[in-house]
């Protein structure tokens, strides 16, 4: 190994003009992309009308992209690594096409876009043009795992991607722009949770070229020095490179990454041979390039100048189809390439250019990592009825029990069973969200030092605990990508600090799905748990149920949201999102002792339907083949207790009244069938909502969710949507339900409001409710102890 | 100066005992607050019922938090300097509760918590019960400008704070789990902007405490070199404090406190002496504090080590109702903190106590920069009818212009006539935006080296770029929080990086306006630009109008929306939000040229109201008293554009068909008056709506936004709202909406087939309209240069 890194270090002039080859046709690549819509190969005089319409790309970031690219590749020539490019500066996208042009991997994806002259056509007709390619390092690109669109997550997703992926690098370059994100800042401290025995490596290439869109980056600009401190502040072994003189800069980078490989594959040697200590965090190496912005491109244009500035940043040369000077400089430019050195007569790359790419999955943009795994592998799943609660239908909302602590169990198992292919993420939240029976399977995971006073805390641990949703979410996203499965489970509330990842991940998948050659990866499963309603002793900032809001936006072939009432339901919602795939799945439960509802058999008819009517909250009579007088439909675990008990009073105290409840675990199923794949059918709806009575639908989150899916069915003025109304404060469980009108009071009240049918009693009915309102209210700071908390309250069938 | 600084750095014995007393007031106060609600100071025998029936709070945080406060008091009397305290670890709310009931300003904001033994137990009895306080550092706390409910903000709030307030120093805690956050560690970089002449200065105290709630932190376990080599690279010059030893610890951290001030001092001094030079940022400095976690706490409980672990992080006796031995250790604890010594018989704090307190608004609690700068105070605001896009009627529709350049213009104007008190933030796309004006009366804002290439930079400069939504959405809330004014400019899209910042900041301004006593701030404007419908060229990551979507969801009266179609519209709703107070201001428009459609005039009266009828798209006859055929509505730009075409297709084709064109400004306006403060009337909505005919909506955002709005007005189902359906790629923009449905020839096929009345030619029209779609369809690569793009298409009345 020794010599072979020796050599990587020491390349020869020979090896130097080869990466050198494939280097300058992955910039003929990127700048045909961005301007040419025929005469690729420049073999007539360039024209004004083989220059594209619309000129979008991005060249600053390019050049850089592919002369990393190049050297990896020569490195895995040499030493058979497996590696995988991610691509922080995503809209550097046409350099990473080229790249997988170069590799012959785009022609496998995609064959009309040949290996010769009409395919160089297509490849630069098609970049960022409509019916053609996005301009990033998107889904279409193959070997991407990382848009790089929305800047931040170059990094988080390289550690997900190799964490339980021992022979895996993922080198994950940084851009200066991206550097200065919050969520990249907080990424570089992933070292602290990789096991060098057990996970892969990230090799992060800091690339600094000084410049954004119209002002240069604030590491660009800091003292080198600085900067170097900062990354050994982060635990790292900094190397540099910087230089735009050529060849020398080929030598210089090639020896910087055979010195970081060579310390990677040090670190890993004495870690699998020795074992992995806590408190012993390798310093793992990292590459700061600094190359100028724009490199090779146009140096000054009208006087001004571009290469090295951020004039270079996206289009250096905007006139070509209107200036003939500019339209002359494109020429050159292109031509600087030698392009007749780098293409054949039929326009396939050369021999010395193709003499750069790995053979086959070793090449960076077909590596199976990078495509999901290279083929979808299920969970070994234990059934979720050995979890389950068991009880018998009498004894339903008579006991509390805390219901993710029964999916903490069930998580147990899998993990036992999947000791390499399913993590649990969570922002340092897993006991306080009841998940605690998964440390019985395995620890937290940490590098740093341990101390007797810890719990479940240890480098062979992989349960991963922060306090970052961007890390955790960004973690599970690079793990899923490649073929793993997990759990995000985050409060609610804090489930927005990530929402925009959430997004982000749902774009992915809904353009993955597209591509025949992408293989399925395991859905990106959430658990929202200390909801808005029982973070009571938190205070407002933790209330907010916004995750619901913003995600079943997104494309219902994608999303998928439950709202489990009870544990077995819970159980029987997890066990299925987990066999899912491509979806986005989101589950909101709280983690507090709640009722239980629902049989394990009747939970997985329930559950599987997605909604159903629950007789035996309600009193109507089914035989009688007329509707209820309200329909009290309920979808969320606590609005689902206040339903039911709002229910059980106006049938023990209005009986003639007839009252059904509707209860709703999958969400979307309340969309029509043409607004989402699960959407119940106008029969169901009909069956469960009648088609004329009032509904009372008690909802978890914010009330539009409801009206934006209810849309369309069958006179929807008559859905009274009740839910979270941004009223809340530190207090308790029962003042928060009532300060936001759903507590069981306000909802029979609610409901005798809005039933057409004048019922005797009803008056009398509703002073009794008020005047329990009214008692709530005198409580409080005055009579602590006595604050009515329902605590004494069971179901009563 | 040197004399205070010296004497500072070394405290008397007497000053440590009187600090030391303060210090014991305020455990003794938070202790106190976590448990007790009678028998506050310990004057009878603890008893069982002297405890609250609910245990909240978090014990392990507050006495680090606690002796920093005292610390910095006792530098304010010394100085005179200016301070805010901003307490990341937000959740130790009882330690800075028990902090302003010491300075007296508790009593100041709540006169019925009095200087006195009841008011001791009017204290305790109200923490985190109903009806009183929460646990956060919230708005309810006087001097505080940061919850901490949510973890990342501490520091960029605090250098927000600091922004144009020279004489500020803004004393930022930094747990040792916040900052773990992403948005924590991007917050650093801030010094990046800090100018020492003209802001003032923010002092990070990074408390490493070591431990969250379950587990270690990062840093508390890494090797102390590394940390401080993090923080250097950070650029900060860092000062330590570590031990848990009394009174060794006052006489340390005071000394430490002392050099902090004095390097601030210099710093400050020799800028506003000799200058600020670009390239030379001052090495600011910050000080980390290691002090074990619930110092001063029961040590071991149970045989288990409790005190300096993650035991202590919230309650750490929890069985104190139930078990004499814990209620024993209690009033120990409490007893160990010598009340007796630190409250005179009345319950007054002693005048030990009480000489550690600052004078007047120079206590943390009372300055006035922590309520909103003292008063409101107004921008003086330019007249936007001079910055309009003068035209006659006859023009509309036919020429387009950048909107937002013109907001450029005027805030501009803002600039010049507000050089303290405006600042816009917005992530390195002021000139992407088309704001670029601004640059006229501002450069860019940066402390790093600036060389020839570079545009519009200096550490003069105010406008703030920097690549982080984080960093620049934090920014603002702290200027706004200490009364100054700015907007926010973000790509729509990334608006979600920091949508839970707009969220908390909303749920903020939601209670403060419940406080008499809070000063109103000004509004947190934002500017949502490149929208989803014009990042055609940037792709489907960059498509997203999720913000709206989430921000519908808070307070009508904090919140509002606002979709300008123009530029004279933009112009007087950005004078218009520029000029409230307490609002989150959402603006949705794009940057890039655009149809002007309405006079400023017309702007005027049609923003003012917020929604109207464009006599001059629709055909109806306003005197015939008949209602229209279809209702073609919509709000936001580019669907205006869309809807104003298809209107005048069928107003062509088809004139006998009577269509009516709703624009719609403030997004609001059509909620019902009981949902949002500024919902229309029914009878306005009638008019605009009619009661009984189909309603084609156009709207720019998810379509759910609208169904929400319209919930509860009469026949709802008549509403059809096409909006952004989550299609996208990288396109032209034509094609975005042709995509989603929502172009002007799908909307007329929509519009006829949802028109009750059958129209002779509608088949043909929908026929060729169909063709139209079917031609774009057939183009995209193989003809580049042919997209339909609409661009002949001009406006005819």
């Amino acid at each position: 190994m020794s010599d072979i890194i020796t050599s990587l270090k020491n390349p020869s002039d020979e090896e130097v003009r080869a990466v050198d080859a494939w280097w300058r046709a992955n910039n003929y690549l990127t700048v045909g992309q961005i301007y040419l819509k025929s005469n690729p190969l420049l073999r007539e005089p360039l024209e004004a009308s083989d220059i594209k319409p619309r000129l979008l790309g991005h060249w600053g970031t390019s050049p850089g992209l592919s002369l990393i690219y190049a050297h990896a590749s020569r490195l895995i020539q040499k030493t058979g690594q497996e590696m995988i490019y991610i691509t922080g500066p995503g809209h550097g996208g046409p350099a990473i096409v080229a790249a997988t042009y170069l590799e012959n991997t785009y022609t496998e994806s995609f064959p009309h876009v040949t290996q010769d002259t009409p395919g160089l056509e297509t490849l630069f007709r098609q970049f960022s043009a409509p019916g053609g390619i996005p301009s990033h390092a998107s889904v279409t690109t193959p070997g991407s795992i990382n848009e790089g669109g929305e800047l931040g997550y170059a990094l988080v997703h390289a550690f997900g991607a190799v964490f339980d992926n021992p022979d895996l690098i993922a080198l994950s370059v940084v851009g200066d722009g991206e550097a200065e994100t919050g969520p990249l800042e907080g990424s570089w401290k992933s070292i602290s949770f990789l096991n060098p025995a057990r996970d892969g490596a990230v090799l992060p290439v800091l690339h600094l070229n000084g410049a954004k869109i119209a002002s240069p980056t604030v590491q660009g600009r800091k003292d080198p020095e600085e900067v170097r401190k900062l990354y050994e502040g982060h635990g790292y072994e900094v190397l540099e490179v910087e230089g735009d003189d050529l060849p020398g800069m080929h030598y210089r980078f090639a020896e910087t990454l055979g010195t970081a490989y060579e310390r990677i594959k040090e670190i890993q040697d004495d870690a699998r041979t020795n074992g992995v200590v806590a408190g012993e965090r390798p310093r793992w190496p990292m590459i700061i390039l600094r190359s100028p912005k724009g490199w090779t491109g146009p140096d000054v244009v009208d006087g001004v100048q571009v290469a090295g500035t951020w004039r270079s940043h996206q289009v250096p040369l905007s006139g070509v189809r209107e200036n003939p000077d500019h339209l002359k400089i494109l020429e050159d430019w292109m031509k600087s390439y030698r392009p007749e050195e780098l293409f054949d007569e039929s326009g396939m790359p050369t021999d010395i250019v193709r003499s750069i790419n790995p053979e086959g999955d070793l090449r960076m943009s077909a590596h199976p990592a990078g495509n999901g795994g290279g083929e979808y592998r299920a969970l070994d799943m234990p059934n979720w009825r050995d979890f389950t609660i068991d009880f018998a239908p009498a004894e339903r909302g008579t006991f509390r029990a805390e219901s993710t602590r029964k999916l903490g169990e069930f998580l147990e198992e899998i993990y036992r069973r999947n000791p390499e292919t399913f993590r649990l993420f969570c922002p340092d939240e897993t006991n306080s969200n009841r998940l605690g029976a998964v440390f019985n399977a395995s620890d937290r995971m940490t590098m740093e030092a341990v101390t007797d006073d810890d719990e479940k805390l240890s480098p062979d641990g992989r349960v991963m605990e922060v306090l970052s949703e961007h890390l955790t979410h960004g973690w599970l996203e690079g793990y899923n990508l490649t073929g793993r499965h997990g759990l995000f489970a985050s409060y609610e509330a804090f489930g927005m600090v990530s929402v925009s990842q959430t997004v982000q991940h749902t774009k992915w998948l809904e353009e993955a799905i597209e591509l025949d050659w992408r293989v399925p990866v395991p859905s990106f499963n959430i658990l929202l748990s200390s909801t808005c309603w029982r973070n009571d002793h938190n205070g407002f900032s933790h209330q907010g149920p916004g995750v619901l809001s913003t995600i079943v936006n997104m494309r219902g072939n994608i999303v998928r949201t439950y709202l489990p009432p009870d544990a077995n339901c819970l159980l029987e919602v997890s066990a299925y999102t987990h066999d899912t795939k491509n979806r986005v799945n989101v589950i909101v439960q709280d983690k507090q002792p709640q009722f239980q509802w629902l049989t394990p058999d009747e939970a997985e008819a329930h559950c599987r339907k997605g909604f159903g009517i629950w007789d035996w909250a309600g009193n109507e009579d089914p035989e009688s083949g007329e509707d209820p007088d309200i329909v009290i439909a309920c979808a969320g675990d606590v609005v689902t207790m206040e339903a039911v008990a709002a229910a059980q009073i106006l049938r023990q105290q209005l009986p003639s009244l007839k009252i059904r409840v509707v209860n709703v675990v999958r969400l979307q199923t309340l969309s029509r069938p043409k607004d989402h794949p699960t959407g119940m059918t106008d029969q169901d709806f009909a069956e469960m909502f009648t088609n004329t009575q009032d509904v009372l639908f008690c909802f978890h989150g914010y009330a539009g969710v409801i009206h934006q899916l209810v849309h369309g069915r069958p006179d929807v003025d008559r859905f009274h949507v009740r839910g979270f109304r941004e009223e809340g404060t530190t207090t308790t469980p029962f003042d928060m339900v009532v300060r936001n009108g759903i507590d069981r009071y306000s909802l029979v009240i609610d409901a005798l409001n809005n039933t057409k049918r004048t019922v005797r009693g009803a008056a009398d009915l509703k002073r009794w409710c008020t005047k329990q309102l009214d008692r709530h209210h005198e409580y409080k700071v005055e009579h602590l102890e006595d604050m009515p908390e329902i605590t004494d309250w069971v179901f009563e069938a």
